[in-house]
């Protein structure tokens, strides 16, 4: 039985997503140092909707019948490309759960167009990213970089504070 | 604005179930001893859709806009009363992810169903559980008994993963 | 058997701090509001050993044959007085892991006495805190009054990176 | 400053094994199937102190002043060779943690010699391993085959409940 087929339209997504919480996994991408501690987070730079360049994670839905593991392999390769050699975590345990609210204000992250629960993760790459879709470039930062006020500003949605999560449990917050 | 209102017709989420992913919180209610530490964990006894006697543990599904916390918390009410006393846990933060597929064998949890993807919390009770709607008890077991092959084989859609789960993350399991 | 009598001379402990990692517990106190989410982070204000006035999270050493359970116990009495009722976390797998070294720069955490290996836990508290021993007050902040330039500049040993850590897994990092 | 040379006489050692909790660091080591998965355990075929056959996970003692990433990485060549190419997490928080007593029913853990506290890591590991010092082999089990009565049996100081939540947390325990 093959699921792959299982393409909502994409008015009948969109009014799904008013009618129940999406499942979605959000991936932090890092690159570790000689030891394999990590040291910057990559960031996706992108043409948002709205037309405006953006900062991004890596993420999306999870498909009906889609085990996470799958998933986030689907959007890694989707966003950071087929040479990424991304290091899934052992584990699918996230270390984070963000919860998107299609209402400002209800919680840290918004996002008008739906009510979405993502699982967060932490994915070592250790090959050469190329973005493809919408995404212009994914750009390696230090903590530092990444802390920037200007930089947590160019990210949607709220992301900003699971780069932040996703540093301090790293041990990298400054 | 009340969501609370945001209700499905039983025909349209039963359609839903077969079209996305459908976002669950699980707990594994526990009794903790005097110095604290996690002594036994509470399996509700249910009729089952099929009429069968079975063995659950506390879940259910996030509504629409139903941030996690309150869905933990109704849940936790609905299956063990009012006067439970449920401690959630400060992080939401899952211990354990658990995915149900509507097709066997595709991971440890199954439900005909739907596909749900379950975040799984280990919650501690303090007061008294009175089991409402069609649970007939809540009984407290200790891990040796809650891992009985009688007991586990009582437990529905896989959940007896979840409880190993839980108490090898409690350090309970023998 | 009574290990309790196994008290180490102060000069015998010093000289082990400088021969051993020290195993030690850290706690950071929340309180929770009425949903049950925390709110507040409590910190110490304590006269340091140089005499001048600063800030500590609850911790201490894990003595000889004691467990981690009753070491974490034996620090919040020790620390927040004997009627503030923490509710240690069923599980013992702490959030976060703070290695402070004796000399600077080799980590974010720094303690001249010694290296400890410090397991990070959070402790919701229900009840009335009365500080002990050296500590002059426990004072219920927010996260955006614990994260202030200068309550963060008075936090010792580094400690101010696990009480960022906690807020990052609490979700309550701003 | 070089603390590699911070080497404990062994009689020294046994005696601060008994005046202080030694802090330590164990690896269950997996083997990742083509999705990432986690499908295998290693365990270390060992020659024990009493003479006999045994079986072990790769751990061992903290030194003064090693970070954790350095012991496990010094640890893990140490048991599995140079050319193992163990996959550190990226972060340094365990998913478990064992206290060995060295009185028998203290913990699930006892270790005659010493009161350790282990943090607890799972370790992919990408290439060959070659066991070294007094190990025989390390033989890759299938966790049906970790949990059998037999191989369990084998396992030393309790470390059988580590393999156990190890499989708990990748969501393999049958």
């Amino acid at each position: 039985m093959d699921y792959d087929d299982n393409w909502l339209e994409p008015d009948e997504i969109a009014q799904l997503r008013r009618r129940l919480p999406i499942a979605y996994v959000n991936a932090v991408p890092v690159q570790l140092g000689d030891s394999g501690a990590p040291e910057r987070v990559g960031l996706l730079l992108r043409t948002m909707a709205e037309g405006t360049l953006g900062r991004e994670i890596v993420g999306g839905r999870v498909r009906f019948h889609e085990p996470l593991r799958r998933a986030l392999t689907r959007h890694c390769e989707k966003d950071l490309g087929p040479l990424a050699l991304p290091l899934l975590p052992p584990s699918l345990t996230p270390f984070h759960v963000a919860e998107y609210f299609p209402t400002e204000g209800e919680s840290k992250f918004f996002d008008p167009r739906q009510h979405a629960i993502a699982l967060c993760y932490i994915v070592p790459v250790q090959g050469e990213c190329t973005p493809r879709q919408d995404a212009l470039s994914l750009d390696w930062l230090t903590p530092a970089e990444a802390l920037r006020r200007e930089t947590l500003s160019e990210l949607s949605h709220g992301q900003q504070h699971i780069v932040k999560a996703a540093l301090a449990h790293l041990g990298l917050l400054p």
